[in-house]
């Protein structure tokens, strides 16, 4: 039995949380024990006792899934699917184009419209069999507004952004898998609100697709085990390949092992400096635990490199908000002139108005010397290890203070989020923490291309450590 | 009086034509001699008269350049122009969005189609006044299959692609300047075929807008001097900026004085082999002028750095191809199913299908190698030399050879482009050639960022080089 909190709601712990995952089921659908349409229309349940409470959803094509399902069906049956992931309902961030759906892009400006096309990574999953459900919401064109979507373990509270509906749907188990995008905090701060394992890949790795031109723009993957995450994120790099000019995701197509790293780097970002007491606790609660496995662990404090890698990033939210104001100022300029561009959007393009050329290029060296100080890194430890977010999902009315006059952060608060993406360093998400009955999540990082060995120590950390909850 | 060919149709003689210019009649503005509607009146006129042969244009929007043009009368009038391209009559591309008119990209799946916004590069040249008179010819999706321009100076002849009616319509004095971009040899070779001035950027210099997401995607302009040429240039760059993630064009709002180049590399690259006797000889006659003007020059028989350079960049058509057709196959893939694509992209997209991440990852290893050994070239000469064509423009229904089985250029061979799309140099042509009749190109190239000096070469050029017409 679930325990319920003073509000009725079923209280989030997660050494018991148990989420609709795929790869583990799909064995069954051989044996014709399970089948593709059955798997679907048990989603299809999950969302329609769901949905109109937590509204994940912008679009869903029920009847597309289930024809897409019966086909996998019949592959099954004859013992020829087309890849690990054929017959898995998957949900597409809906800044991602569609053939059968529209592709709205979280504002009225594009309500309704229909591109006609699949971006790079819808291509990559229908072709590897899998059912596209329906497109997820969004923030305003990605950026700080709000859709209507709710958290999934508490109705009055954010399930971040800005790919929200990517991580409600996926948290509430209407889909094994969502796609999602990050260009400050929008992948692994949603997932660890919403206690989905997440990765933001390298940058590159996953073609992000047409319509929001950004230079640390990264497709991503919300699941509900490493196993599915990792088989969705393959699947698309081999048929849909990467951001053009990048290498691409590296590894083969099963999960890496298990893997215990030997020392690991205790970052603290910003996000350290804005984190509750609760969370810190969790937090020291899993290093100890790492302790005891006899994992190294270094900071700031033990090593100069270290030290110069945090002062590098220290100031990464503001730095996003000046590449991203000024890479899309041009678009905010075309959407501003219909009257239908929000407030805060207003304000990121008057911000990005007062920037010269040499201020972006000013950014970008600033960006380029953080890459620098993480590569420094690398002979230090296997990987890097932080929180995913400063605490669990804020009310729906919350403002993080951004740092900046005129605008805050309305899905939570990317402090420890910014700087990855700045660094186009791949991050993972794991649901190891519960606080005050919701989840938080732990946030491994690692060096670029490293996300095949990363997911591996993920995999450890989700076997070998007992998952945290403080109340 | 024009001299005839035998056809009846106008000799092109470099040293005899002239083009529809515009900073240097535009000071007539400020005391009222002459009006940007009067400016682009004359171009409509030209447009009127010549478009029936010449069909540059998808789409001209008289009406909304009208307006614009009368608007930037008044700002004249007032003496407070927005900026040295106010009232410039420009052409654009129809793979670039443009908020008033469709963009169809060259292929019946987008007919007709709005999208509402405009792109990067246009927005900023209606910030800077320019009114947009229409959207240009373009092969479908810039790549392999003509549109129905016809070469301005012999209607049998190709203008050149994919920027096909960009080049026709400067080349015809229909605009003074229009944008085009290049991912394997579509700026500079049309540029030549029809004797405009372009530049091929450095490499992001100018955000290349949506749509077309290619890692060696160029956005350029065509124009009918150097000077209107950098004005462009300069304000997209100072008002749209880069592509995402690259530092932009540097260099001042004016035209680099004229500069003698000290010493010029004369590259061969693949075209010299594939170019006629004629085109061959013109351009020995100008490397003639530049040694009586004192100027240096040096090839790949008298530096092993030059010798490794022609080799790294020997096979860069067919590698110009793989890199395109992985980047773009799921997009070719979307438009297939529309049964509306060409056979020749059909043709790209199998063998697109055929490569693997690895084929791609060599492919873009193969590419950081050339452009290694460009930077090697970096200290023995100011810049490099050599034609910007095979040859003149060929006939409309000639089929060039592309070196691979299955599909041939049918615009004009880019043997002496291809490498620079890929080294992401800037390249400016400049028309000092006339052969058979027909203009060709000579082609100035640089180290990346260095579009600024180059651009002063290239007018030294002009000025100390007599034009060389052969037939």
């Amino acid at each position: 039995m679930t325990k319920q909190s003073l509000h009725g709601q079923p209280i989030y712990d997660p050494s018991r949380h148990r989420m609709r995952t795929f790869s583990d089921v799909r064995q069954a659908f051989f044996d014709g024990t399970d089948t593709p349409t059955d798997y679907l229309e048990r989603c299809l349940d999950t969302i329609a006792q769901k949905e109109p409470t937590i509204k994940a959803w912008v679009t869903l094509n029920e009847d597309n899934a289930r024809q897409a399902a019966e086909e996998s069906d019949q592959r099954y049956r004859r013992g020829d699917p087309l890849s690990p992931i054929d017959g898995m309902p998957i949900g597409i961030k809906d800044v991602l184009q569609t053939r059968d759906m529209p592709t709205e892009m979280g504002s009225p400006i594009f309500k309704g419209r229909e591109t006609h096309m699949d971006s790079a990574s819808v291509n990559a999953l229908r072709l590897a069999g899998a059912p596209i459900v329906g497109k997820t919401v969004t923030t305003e064109f990605a950026f700080v507004v709000p859709g209507p979507t709710t958290n999934p373990f508490d109705s009055s509270a954010t399930p971040g952004g800005s790919s929200s509906g990517t991580s409600a749907a996926v948290g509430a188990g209407m889909v094994p898998a969502a796609l999602g995008n990050q260009v400050v905090g929008s992948i692994i701060r949603p997932a660890a609100f919403c206690g989905n394992f997440a990765i933001k890949p390298t940058l590159g790795a996953l073609h992000g697709g047409e319509g929001l031109s950004l230079s640390q723009l990264h497709l991503g993957v919300h699941a509900a085990s490493l196993e599915d995450l990792w088989a969705v994120a393959h699947e698309i790099a081999q048929r849909a390949g990467a951001d053009p000019g990048y290498p691409g995701l590296f590894g083969p197509a099963h999960l890496a092992p298990a893997q215990r790293p030997g020392r690991l780097i205790v970052l603290e970002t910003e996000g350290w400096a804005r984190c509750d007491e609760m969370t810190q606790s969790a937090f020291h609660q899993v290093l100890d635990q790492l302790n005891d496995q006899s994992v190294t662990l270094i900071t700031r404090r033990d090593d100069n490199t270290i030290e110069r890698f945090e002062r590098a990033i220290e100031a990464s939210v503001i730095l996003c908000r000046i590449v991203c104001s000024y890479e899309l100022r041009w678009a905010f300029r075309n959407y501003r002139d219909t009257g239908l561009l929000s407030e805060d959007l207003c304000i990121w393009l008057e911000k990005a108005e007062q920037l010269t050329p040499q201020d972006y290029r000013d950014a970008l060296q600033q960006r380029e010397t953080m890459r620098q100080s993480l590569r420094a890194l690398a002979p230090l430890a296997d990987a890097m290890i932080t929180l995913s977010c400063v605490g669990p999902a804020p009310p729906l009315d919350h403002l993080a203070d951004s740092g900046e006059p005129g605008y805050a952060f309305k899905t939570g608060d990317p402090a420890f989020n910014a700087a990855t993406s700045a660094l186009g360093a791949p991050a993972i998400t794991v649901p190891l923490l519960g606080i005050r009955g919701l989840p938080a999540g732990i946030q491994l990082i690692g060096q670029a291309h490293s996300d095949w060995p990363l997911a591996g120590h993920a995999r450890w950390l989700m076997d070998a450590i007992s998952p945290v909850s403080v109340s």
